[in-house]
């Protein structure tokens, strides 16, 4: 299982005293463009690659808060499906599960309309270990 | 119909030229406050008045992209579902459906602990208009 | 004077209970877009408009904080400095001068390499009125 | 001599391809936030101790920019000067410096009155090392 680690920054809180929830979908970014970067899917010298991530849907779910200083645990499990990737997402911190989240994506051109997924892509995710579904 | 504007910023933008997902919960965000303000329901004097607005899950789906200094529309609609708030949003721009949305929320305490929704908040979405689900 | 209009957002607060100091340039980044939009020096249908402001300086003074829901008022003045251009603004609320600020702008190709001002960016600031210093 | 560094996330970029440049005051305050903690000034469970370090002045010079992936060194310096606390950055990739930047600071109560630093704050500053300036 791939997992990821952030350390939450003082300017990802808000007046809560807690991380703002859009912040999640930034956490999750960064663990799944790793993902990718791992299993040579994504390269940063051509940026034009994370054009098959564009995100069509975003699932976020918040079950207890995440403060500033604490070091997020990020699983990653990724699976095709048909023309998309789908990702889940599982955080944890102070040994309880804080959120669970699930991204869809596609692969855009650069005119950005739709694409098929790369062979490359294709081979990746049919290796790729898929527990049961998490949220 | 409650309706909010947003101008797209540039700072809003990532290196794919269009607006970064992260930023449509900023933007729902923006125009579920907008509505709490305009039924009295949140106090910009005492911010902890938000709180009763705790996120507990988001879904966004992306159909089109949104681009630097676009106006984007936001229609809300809200219902009480038990002690949680549904949101919903439709964005538009271009005559175009760019994003729709569903958010949900629950009322916490000082210590962050689940209260159940104010009286007023009860008597408000009673009133609310609330059509078909847009998602 | 050109005047510019912002109001606080939730997402735009830190766990201080005030504006994170971060949103200040993008505060005063969109002031400076509204202003170029308005000179019709930037258009957004062509984004690379915008990289004749590329950002060389900042400068930012915090002389009071500044908190959710507030309607921030900016007022931007502008100047030519050989192939620079120099921003200054004024952020006011509660009848008080909240911060100060200083940006210092060149124009960049699509190599973003450094390029003279275009003609219509002299022409404009020629006749753009300058008070003394703010900061 | 204090060094932080900073990965540069998709989120982080902008429509010209490159680090908006409000994100260079986030990742500052990443290795200013990464050296108190380090000096043992700075408590993530009482995040309160932040408010040592209320922004005074902020002020980025920019020299090259800096792309998805990228990781970024960041070399941080830091002095009293009389009430206040001025910081100084210079960040570095490619074997080259791309940006310098200084922050000022003073000590807030939780009522955000100005108060002395801290005794502890002056012992810690009076042993750190203060090479030229670099702005």
């Amino acid at each position: 299982m791939f997992l990821y680690q952030h350390k939450v920054q003082f300017y990802e809180t808000d007046l809560m005293g807690i991380v703002h929830h859009s912040n999640y979908l930034r956490f999750y970014e960064e663990a799944r463009v790793a993902w990718a970067h791992d299993k040579k899917l994504l390269d940063y010298q051509r940026p034009e690659s994370a054009s098959h991530f564009a995100v069509y849907e975003t699932q976020v779910r918040h079950l207890k808060p995440a403060f500033f200083g604490e070091d997020l645990e990020i699983e990653v499990q990724a699976k095709r499906e048909g023309i998309r990737i789908l990702f889940q997402y599982r955080m944890r911190a102070r040994h309880e599960i804080l959120s669970l989240a699930q991204t869809v994506h596609v692969s855009l051109n650069k005119e950005l309309k739709l694409i098929r997924l790369p062979e490359s892509y294709l081979k990746i995710l049919e290796k790729e270990q898929w527990t049961e579904t998490w949220l």
